[in-house]
């Protein structure tokens, strides 16, 4: 074999070739073992962002990422494991309300989740907010409460997927995020890592996602499911809106109460449809269900006699938090102080800035500008007027909940993010397409 | 003023904007002090080489560069300043003969020469194969040199284009080498903190250069003349080709002998030629001549009457360098052995690869393969068959002037570099165009 120059492998994806199996498993490999430094990755970054990476590549680019660290073994859990990935949007708990009812449907759901960085939340942190709820979990608890109550989501446990995280550290300070093949590759590989034979992406389209338009969404979901079913789990996206935040609520104990009212069948209207589709769809992956119909009948079922619910009572007991919030939403977390924000024009709501409301959630302490930032687990907006909606002078478009940290900025980006128009304007519709 | 994020700027550029001066402050500035990592800039550089930097952003990182270090101030010295700089080729000899030759016809030439690397031979090798010449010399002592003899080639003294020096060795490693706006920058940068008045650029264009088609050459050549005419500097750019070694003589020892016969009149045709198109073009950009008839005159007479043979002798012996070489050439390094290379085939040459013929001549000792090789002067390649003549098979193609040392290896690169016809074959041009 020819020696291998990460130079000229540089100057290849530059000048728009392929580089091979060979070529990136000693690329990847050199990174994690710090053969290859910082700056010769984030040149070839670069160039990856431009040039771009084809569907062999993203194949073996994913698998160099999984092979790097720990992979979750699931064979031992009897019954179908799924997972669900969302792409990061603003009021996003849809996580909350499809695991409970799809593992009240028999399905297992075995899943790692994520922290919030910036406008976008974590449902580790919205999980946080019930008190005592534990999210670090060893394997073999995890497992065990899989097995016994078929719902767990934790912190991750495992090393899985280290290349992954040094290579996105590197890419959040060069400019290089935006690039299908390296998204792609990011979320498989841990999605892959994680286990779960049937894989369902939430890939959220419009101003408070990463991807802006619909073509765009559509060519990275294309390159997810392709990624996935290439290892032979069942892969499906599905691409929903987010020009608006999902639901009403923003900020953590907030999402957590908007969830708890959903498995009880008082969530919004929209947001509820959501989680049917998403949890509709894990059930037709996996062929609990032969039809849409059927799916939809099933989980009413599920929501109405109250199963639903009740597998988020046994998570929370089995991760040690305190069921009775359920009940009392007092027992979460408060903010001090509620502020109306009222409309200073009337007109029908044209549109409403997703990627404003998670800032101005964001300053008020929900989310994190920084890693290491401190988030306050009570605070956040309720939005009242959604795209569609008739408003009056004077109307309240939306509540903030604060515990006194930037009420002005919030306000001021919560007004900022409502557009109005004199013409009646349809509302968004969730689901945009689907991807298999 | 906002602050800053590095990151913020490569999205920029990624994103195809421009980079303000401000900006461009900024990053070198915060490069060259160290607070703004290598990985950062590396990925700013890959985005250049897509996005390129149009002409403000090429002064700005220009002038940015060039104020990063010293800059050589040469009002001290009575007379009109000229430099040249080829960005370089095989068997590239013309600072040589150039420099005497003006320096005959009253010009001042105050040259800072860099060494060769790769396949390119470097100017100050070359002098260094002259016994007891010395090529680090004092600041003062260059100066008092020109004054007096109106020629020096040194290497660099002052600590000029530090920020240069630090981005190209990035470049280097990072795939980021191949941009016309770096080029541009880093060449002028260094040439602009060098002082002279009048700036002659040769651009080579071929194989052996940087620059493979004319397209490519004419807009870095006019990337440095605008570059050049915005500082207030004289600039002008000649191409000339490249697609086949400069003369017969590639190696050091040998490429001084061929400069001394050139300045003795009896170089070969076309490097004679070059040298005094080159030396011409510096003539009429400082208004010594008013055409090029004159200037041509001029040159010739300086040939004929030994004044430019002996400007290139005052040289050497005030850098301390054996004037006897100039008569006696056995008292250059020797290579112990000279073996010729015969054509299996007959035919005109068609192609003749200048670059094939440098790593030919670099296997054998003459150039380096990494910056702290120790060369070999008495080694090099004679090329007797150039592009248009006729060979029959078992005629001598080259000479390897060889001290033992991968000899079959240069052999093959030498027989691989030459490309037969059987239709007849005009010689190459040698200037391709020029611009002002």
């Amino acid at each position: 074999m020819n020696i291998l120059r990460v130079v000229d492998l540089i100057v290849k994806k530059k000048n728009g070739l392929r580089l091979t199996k060979e070529e990136l498993h000693f690329i990847i490999d050199g990174y994690v073992k710090g053969t290859i430094p910082d700056y010769q990755i984030s040149a070839l970054l670069m160039a990856i962002c431009f040039n771009g990476l084809d569907k062999e590549e993203q194949v073996n680019l994913t698998t160099e990422m999984l092979e790097s660290g720990e992979q979750i073994d699931l064979s031992s859990i009897d019954g179908i494991c799924v997972d669900k990935h969302s792409t990061g949007g603003v009021g996003d708990k849809t996580t909350l309300v499809v695991a409970p009812i799809v593992a009240s449907c028999d399905l297992k759901i075995a899943k790692m989740s994520g922290r919030g960085l910036g406008h976008t939340g974590g449902t580790l942190d919205k999980l946080e907010s019930i008190p005592g709820f534990k999210i670090n979990v060893s394997s073999e608890d995890f497992f065990k409460q899989v097995r016994e109550i078929s719902i767990a989501v934790i912190g991750q446990t495992a090393n899985i997927t280290p290349a992954d995280k040094k290579l996105y550290a590197l890419r959040d300070v060069t400019g290089t995020v935006e690039s299908v093949g390296l998204i792609a590759g990011s979320i498989m590989s841990k999605k892959l890592a994680s286990g779960a034979h049937s894989i369902l992406l939430d890939v959220k389209v419009g101003d408070g996602a990463f991807m802006k338009t619909l073509d765009d969404a559509r060519v990275l979901a294309r390159a997810m499911v392709d990624i996935g079913n290439s290892f032979g789990r069942k892969t499906v996206a599905v691409l929903t809106n987010m020009d608006e935040p999902l639901g009403e609520m923003v900020g953590n104990s907030l999402e957590v109460i908007e969830a708890i009212d959903t498995l009880k069948g008082k969530g919004p209207e929209t947001f509820t449809n959501l989680c049917y589709e998403l949890s509709c769809e894990l059930l037709m992956m996996t062929g609990s269900v032969n039809s849409k119909e059927e799916g939809f009948q099933l989980i009413k079922e599920k929501i109405e006699n109250g199963e639903a619910l009740d597998k988020l009572r046994q998570m929370i007991k089995y991760q040690g938090g305190d069921v009775n919030v359920l009940e009392d939403y007092s027992l979460f977390p408060q903010a001090k102080t509620k502020l109306e924000v009222k409309s200073n024009v009337s007109g029908y709501v044209e549109k409403l800035e997703a990627l404003e409301i998670g800032l101005a959630a964001m300053v008020l302490g929900a989310g994190r500008e920084n890693k290491d930032d401190i988030i306050d687990l009570g605070v956040g907006i309720q939005v009242l007027k959604k795209v569609g909606d008739k408003v009056n002078a004077g109307d309240v478009l939306a509540i903030i909940y604060s515990n006194g940290k930037n009420e002005e900025e919030s306000k001021n980006l919560i007004l900022n993010s409502y557009k109005f128009t004199n013409e009646k304007v349809s509302s968004n519709k969730i689901i945009l397409d689907l991807i298999r």
